[in-house]
């Protein structure tokens, strides 16, 4: 998307507010041959209702064929196009688990490995060991490692991922990882690809030779490897390019800490999808764009539990009478990108967008549904990153263009 | 399309495979007023039953309102956007005629043409010439042109044109046309445009002054044009871009020679759609990609028979069943282009397309036309170029992207 032709029409002091309402993974298949998908099978006379008053439309996150991580989808929702605004694993993991990145840290990601007595990698997730002891090992690292002049962080993810933080002066991320991705070799030298990343790779080497030293007796994570070294991305920030006060309402870390990225305030978890309302109505004077998030979809989607993520579509649109009390200018409805519970994963398949305003233009359809949506004005494959424009424009905040 | 994306993103060691099975200008028009097409009256049981579990939609092969040729409409099924793919005239007609062309030859497309005594054309297709005549003509300059150092090889296409290839070291092909496309001019000198040519442009104009001689008794093919210098491109071959081992069954040579030009490989000529279905049967363990040309539908199409158009479509669907026992991972069925047999020629309307595989999101539409597709969730105008990332991600064979 064009940010600059966005600005060049942005008109001053509208008040239309926005709300994007994701569910994560909404997406679906049928479970079997002529079966329903997730949407299609929840009932939601609420969203159903409001269809008839929207447009309707499938998006695709990144590009056809291309399945969205979580990170990139967002960006896309949020205007921005996911191919040409990159984050890497470094700061997407410190995202994910809310760790406080400042703008100069390098991030990375590790993994803990097993290597054999020559040094080279047997298990390149050391048997995925549990969460909590790859905790202990970090612990131990954050003890141990000295390296002056900056202070390095190591926070677990997951089973036998972490976090490692390099926070200093005059660092930067341009850095190849350490990770062969192949049984058999030793781990490569964290090498600077350019003059401005030399420091920072100076002290991950460093890191990595005391690191070898501390785990040497652990077993089986004796070692470490680090991928995706990167920066907090510069980049124009939503509240300014869209001239929208804007607020993440989320009870994930990855999801408040990606609209942090882009600028959103990012206030501490909810609880419930309940709370979440609650924090909705409450800040409803305070901004003017309201990023509201919804997980469960999605973790049933992985789970393969296709009653389940009916239920959760079920709960959200119980709630959809309180966010229409709020008389938004927008309401989208969709979810980041597709999690079928026939394949528990992600997927490529385009995401079902319900857009409402009191402008749109009703395409006459009255469910809310993919089946439903190949009907609809927006198209069966638009970019996600489109909805934005879309969104002001339907909120009175864009001048036409030209005269 | 973004290779670069798309080879990121490459699962290793994935098996699924994909069948596409093209029937060359396949989309049509209704003869009459609320008519059917060609598709939408063929009897097709089997296709429309495919439909009902398959996404449909319409594509184009080049952009908006273009109507393709045979070879870019192919590059483009095969991934390859053809504004940015363009494969030169000369290279096209070794194609057509089974040319075995190697890397370095240049090559050209020729029309025997007729000069009046001051060398000025008086008709660019020397009437119209028949193929037999022309064939003579190309061996007696065969038995007669003699240029030190390179071998000369002229070729009968069809009528009045002819395929003109030099081999030798040295080559390039980066030559203006000798072709002034006007008539009661004289020939142009074949110039070369950059340093690089300047020896094969030498050589063609020193072939072009031999055969003024040799031709200067004929009536009435008394000389001859040149267009479209060519040599083989430097492409990204499509068994590497997309990890698939690639085979080719096709019963003309200009398909296959297309299909060998992206590095597919391109077997001898089939003889009949059982030969090809055969063909794939015995292929099938030793190959990912299989590209399966059905080249009667067009012909049909170009005589503006109606009724043998719709026969030949019925003769696919009766073979369907044979494809879909080896059970791909992914089935496409559409066309290169449209030759609607109301307009007998190719058009530029965009193609239908039924994209099957047990990943396919179901439009739940009952039937395969050109009306029906309209409503299918691929959309009703998008790039063919799209189809290879989306038949890549239903064959499992890439990874999400970003987390």
């Amino acid at each position: 998307m064009d940010f600059d032709l966005i600005q060049s029409l942005m008109k001053q002091n509208e008040t239309g507010k926005i709300v994007l309402l994701v569910m994560d993974g909404l997406g679906g298949l049928p479970m079997e041959e002529g079966g329903k998908t997730e949407l299609e099978a929840a009932h939601t006379p609420n969203m159903d209702a409001l269809a008839k008053k929207s447009m309707l439309g499938l998006h695709q996150g990144i590009r056809t064929g291309i399945t969205p991580g979580s990170g990139p989808a967002h960006l896309s929702l949020f205007g921005y196009d996911p191919l040409q605004y990159k984050v890497g694993r470094g700061v997407l993991s410190a995202l994910g688990i809310d760790f406080d990145l400042k703008r100069t840290d390098v991030a990375a990601r590790g993994n803990f490995c097993t290597v054999d007595e020559q040094g080279r990698i047997t298990d390149r997730r050391a048997g995925r060991i549990p969460t909590e002891v790859s905790e202990r090992l970090c612990d131990l690292l954050n003890e141990k490692v000295n390296i002056p002049e900056v202070e390095v962080f190591l926070r677990v993810v997951k089973e036998y991922r972490f976090l490692l933080v390099v926070r200093g002066e005059g660092l930067s991320a341009n850095i190849e990882e350490t990770d062969p991705q192949v049984i058999g070799e030793k781990p490569l030298p964290a090498k600077a690809v350019d003059k401005a990343s030399e420091k920072a790779a100076e002290i991950v080497q460093e890191f990595v030779r005391q690191a070898e030293v501390i785990l040497a007796d652990e077993s089986p994570a004796n070692m470490l490897l680090l991928r995706g070294f990167a920066q907090w991305p510069d980049w124009p920030m939503f509240p300014e390019v869209f001239d929208l006060k804007s607020i993440a309402i989320a009870m994930y870390p990855m999801y408040r800490g990606v609209a942090k990225l882009v600028g959103m305030d990012s206030p501490p978890a909810s609880h419930s999808y309940e709370e979440e309302i609650d924090l909705l109505e409450k800040e409803w004077g305070n901004y003017d764009f309201f990023f509201v998030h919804i997980k469960k979809t999605d973790s049933y989607g992985e789970d393969g539990n296709f009653e389940n993520k009916v239920g959760e579509i079920e709960k959200v649109d119980a709630l959809l009478p309180r966010i229409l009390a709020l008389d938004p200018s927008v309401l989208i409805i969709t979810g980041d990108h597709s999690t079928p519970c026939a394949m528990k994963y992600h997927s490529w398949h385009p995401v079902p967008v319900l857009f409402y305003s009191k402008l749109s233009r009703p395409d006459g359809i009255g469910s809310f549904g993919e089946r439903a949506c190949l009907k609809g004005g927006l198209g069966s494959r638009f970019p996600a990153y489109e909805l934005m424009p879309l969104a002001l424009a339907h909120a009175n905040r864009l001048e036409k263009f030209g005269a």
